[in-house]
């Protein structure tokens, strides 16, 4: 394996995103313009749009095939190379990381990263139409119910019950209600988790993310640089990408791939899970949290209740998880979601995520997505590590 | 803008490709394991699958949105980072550039690019019916309908007839008559182009590319490291990658996109134009060859028909291009094409084109895609430039 990394060679100058929800008074371009006003805006010295080299796009569903020109469109950045991609529910942290390498090569002093999705519009049925159609294809089942089995085969296998598991709701609910950017901004105790009509069993309203519209944007640029635009920069220190699938052992408890991609992204930033004083990981549904805590090293398996019994991984814990809301409160725009995580990520590593402002002071933080495809039997993970400047 | 490039830190070390056509009987997935096989049979010191530490996915409209996943499925490859990329038209070569990034960073040894599209089946639709709905209800036009615009605005700005674009298919299908992975393998004289029906005049049938299936891989390594793996490697000396739009300016008589790339590529390459020995460009329609002749500077604009009848483009020519049959004989499987172009140039740097080895001893051979988006106003271009070792 090359020796060579990422480690302090992209700096994030700058960050923004929209409120997230169901907007159907935006365009998918609109979106893509607003995330991107909003992260030139927190560049502290200011940035000319004209020193943005290059972009990078994620969306999983785009209005049409040719997506790269429609980031031009909305920013007006033409002219330039724009590329898009694509990784399910990983697409926006892969298009960052994607960009990374560019700057980190020395390619382009500055980029430009968008993550976007229309989940009510156009774009969503197109997807609702492809998940289900390819999952009730292949093996019967829904999102929902694919990740009703992990639950079901983690409370068997843990003795862990829908109660325990609702604390991930409760806790995402509680902050989504304080951060400015979520979808739903409302708290839900452990009764309204459990009362909640049941999508998939054991997993009802309140365990699964909202189908949302949103968008966000970062800046980076190459770290020698990063004083240019600011005194706070966030460097880039670790970022891991792997695929798995089910057909090749383990149980529904884990998901292999994010353990292969924290692993590249620990070693790459020299750091261990430990080290770690704040996250927003993929809580696409209560469960996945849960599940996800364990598969990142922050808990022993089977054990990842703990740290929400303890307070460990609430907003005034020692290890914060999902202060924005994660998935479950501000919503999952797909093509959006890694890239917004990113963007809180960047405000709380600043002292600067207001409401949902984590207490531990966090030197290192970890951005986490995962997605499922392949009819619900491979998946993929991304993982990226980020520190103060 | 950054002084640091890709050139000569990325070797090609194998390339394979699948016979293109209409492949009803292969799934997306058996195409991409067939194109990874020859790729990795064409490692002259051979190749352990295990040394792959990357993938990069090129495809327009894969069966399912998580497509990353794919490519592990059809070559076992789980466990490493697999990314998609997409990018119009320039899916394939936009694929490759984002590999080369990592693998010059260091990030990564050895990586795999595979491009793949399956058009006559279950994607196919979705391109077309995403296609057509996108074109007509932005501009009423469909592809064969805006290049045929383009080609009445350079008919008329440059007094060129019919018969004269009609040498651009003349001369393809002559070359993918004798390429073995062509989908269309048979001659046509200009009598037949002009005889076709047309399909928006004023291109007719053999002014458009087919319908294909296809899918093309290449294996990519550190520079360093290219003699453990062929003693004949092609060394990447050059990548541009563009967006622009014609409500900015400009008449159809020319793709600005091409020619930012172009001008990146060339560059970053420390070449010109007239150092170019062999080329695959991107001619989607007869029309779009003649244009991207002058778009990447190989003629002065209007002036591009000179070197067919100069014979100077011809497979026995001074700068061949397209040898393989390009788009209108090979087929254009969207992700794939950009891949297979590189495999073709693979080919003939090393002198291993069997019936469509160039002449001339190549030493530089430029590689070129061009795509349409945004109800047709807007383009993305990509441009790599490749050398002999």
């Amino acid at each position: 394996m090359a020796q060579h990394s990422l480690r302090n060679k992209v700096a994030i100058i700058g960050a923004g995103m929209i409120k997230f929800g169901e907007l159907f008074d935006k365009s998918f371009e609109t979106m893509i313009e607003e995330a991107y006003l909003n992260a030139l805006k927190s560049v502290d010295k200011g940035l000319d749009p004209k020193e943005i080299e290059a972009a990078w796009l994620g969306t999983l569903y785009p209005p049409q095939g040719n997506s790269g020109v429609l980031l031009s469109f909305a920013t007006g950045l033409f002219g330039i190379p724009v590329t898009r991609v694509e990784n399910a529910c990983a697409t926006g942290s892969d298009a960052f990381r994607n960009a990374c390498f560019a700057v980190a090569l020395g390619l382009y002093d500055v980029a430009l990263v968008v993550g976007v999705e229309k989940m009510r519009d156009d774009g969503g049925g197109l997807i609702q139409r492809t998940a289900v159609k390819q999952l009730w294809g292949g093996r019967g089942v829904t999102m929902p119910a694919f990740f009703g089995l992990h639950a079901t085969a983690y409370m068997h296998k843990y003795k862990i019950s829908r109660e325990e598991i609702a604390l991930v709701s409760v806790k995402n609910h509680r902050n989504g209600a304080l951060y400015p950017y979520a979808h739903y901004r409302f708290e839900c105790s452990v009764e309204d988790v459990l009362k909640a009509p049941y999508i998939s069993y054991p997993l009802g309203l309140y365990d699964c993310c909202p189908v949302t519209d949103g968008a966000a944007a970062v800046l980076i640029c190459r770290a020698e640089l990063a004083s240019q635009y600011t005194d706070k920069p966030v460097f880039v220190l670790g970022s891991g990408l792997a695929t798995e699938t089910f057909f090749r052992g383990g149980d529904l408890t884990s998901f292999p791939a994010t353990r292969y991609a924290a692993q590249q992204a620990y070693e790459m930033a020299g750091v261990s899970p430990d080290d770690i004083d704040v996250a927003e990981i993929h809580d696409c549904f209560s469960i996945t949290e849960l599940i996800s805590y364990e598969d990142l090293g922050f808990a022993p398996p089977g054990q990842g209740i703990a740290l929400l019994k303890e307070g460990i991984v609430q907003l005034e814990g020692s290890k914060p998880i999902n202060p924005s809301g994660g998935l479950l409160a501000k919503g999952h725009p797909i093509g959006a979601t890694g890239v917004a995580q990113i963007v809180e990520l960047f405000e709380q590593l600043r002292g600067q995520a207001g409401p949902v402002q984590v207490k531990n002071n966090p030197q290192l933080a970890l951005q986490h997505n995962i997605g499922i495809g392949r009819t619900a039997t491979g998946s993929v993970s991304c993982v990226h590590i980020l520190g103060r400047g």
